[in-house]
């Protein structure tokens, strides 16, 4: 197993942003900053983000929701490039389902199926990544190898997180949205862990009906659908503070040492 | 018209209790207690909420989300009787529908098409009543006749709220859900207003296409539903803190007076 490697660090407004690699997978962790009045070095639970396709780790998507994680929790949150994304060099079959997407979003044809079946490819490749990438979290002493742990991420960071939730029994919630059912919603009855999913009413990619059948794929016995009126793009930012709300229900709140 | 005549006055935990009547309609309106070093009687936005089939004015959901809304938001809280409930006389109308729905729901049938013929009939009733004291209540110096006005309710209330927040411009933020959409769809679709909708998955009554229909109906630009796992009465309590947040950003804040 690789152990985690630290490459880069900075501070800024409270949150400590550490670069680091798992084998060639890079990543970023952000946890709360040490300081004057604030609670030492206690462990507190990690939350793991997927980004969506097309993106990275440091996504403005990615190091927004992090912050309100950090601040308003205490947690630590880590998010690694996904198979061909951020730093990580894409193969000859990336480029090739690349430019297909690129080809039909020009010629404004649905995009549904290559994403689809692209994402199904890098969730085989992402999940052991992300299952190596926990492993080496929690040696981590502000992780620690018994603390809650939550998974986060739309689009394609729910193509991953379902097959990701479903082998992973330390991931005890997940917030989760904005897929089609047909690829995951088989998997998706595997996973009784609390969910919060996200959809959008309006989605000019997803068809309602799939989306809402996901939803009611999943086994657990708390569940909670949010719909927002609207297209594929538009999310309301109130989401993200639902799903903050939801991992400090479910994961509890940050510990720090005995005084 | 009728002014507002209060009856009775307690305060507890931050929240002064107002008795009222307008007419012939008993109310109660929840306000911020003044105290030391809290603001003085500011203007404060306003929340009318609409009590379940077979409660009151004082049930516990309404006395309960009254506080949320009083102590997180600074807001005022009116509940009224609905027609036949709490301390208002039934008809022999309200009597017959009663008896059959007891009758029905005795016998292990749907009581679906009774709730919504006898809730149709009931607001048709209602719906004057709460404009006639949203007349009074605006009356008053520390809610004003032009500052902000949400409605809050869902089933019974939901089934009265719909067609009161259609034809009343003062409303202009919606709490509503739990309810079935053939009554009530065509009139969802004159309503403007952002609207957060409450339904629950596994309903044993409203079918979910048909709640998801009475959703797609608004039209709101604005909308967003909220579904849970679980039965019909198996709400889970942050929806109610998720109708705070809603009314606090639609709604504003109190306000106090210059210093």
């Amino acid at each position: 197993m690789h152990s985690l490697r630290f490459t880069a660090e900075t501070s800024s407004e409270g949150v400590v942003e550490r670069d680091f690699t798992v084998g060639d997978v890079p990543g970023v962790l952000w946890s709360p900053a040490p300081g004057p009045g604030l609670p030492g070095p206690g462990r507190a639970p990690l939350v793991l983000m997927g980004h969506g396709g097309g993106t990275h780790k440091k996504a403005p998507a990615m190091a927004g929701r992090a912050r309100l994680l950090v601040t308003g929790c205490g947690f630590h949150v880590a998010v690694i490039d996904a198979p061909g994304h951020g730093d990580r060099p894409r193969t000859a079959h990336d480029e090739r389902e690349i430019a297909v997407m690129r080809r039909t979003m020009a010629a404004g044809e649905p995009v549904g199926p290559i994403v689809v079946r692209y994402n199904a490819h890098l969730a085989e490749r992402a999940v052991p990544e992300w299952r190596a990438a926990l492993d080496a979290l929690q040696e981590l002493p502000e992780i620690g190898a018994d603390g809650p742990v939550g998974y986060f991420g739309l689009n394609m960071g729910t193509a991953i997180g379902v097959p990701l939730t479903a082998v992973e029994p330390r991931i005890t919630a997940a917030v989760l949205g904005m897929f089609w059912h047909d690829p995951l919603a088989e998997t998706a009855k595997r996973i009784t862990v609390p969910v919060e999913f996200v959809l959008q009413w309006d989605d000019e990619h997803i068809p309602r009906r799939s989306g809402l059948a996901l939803f009611d794929a999943f086994a657990s016995a708390e569940k909670t659908l949010h719909v927002n009126a609207g297209g594929h793009k538009e999310v309301p930012r109130f989401e993200a503070e639902s799903a903050v709300r939801f991992f400090a229900r479910h994961l509890g709140h940050a510990t720090t040492p005995p005084a």
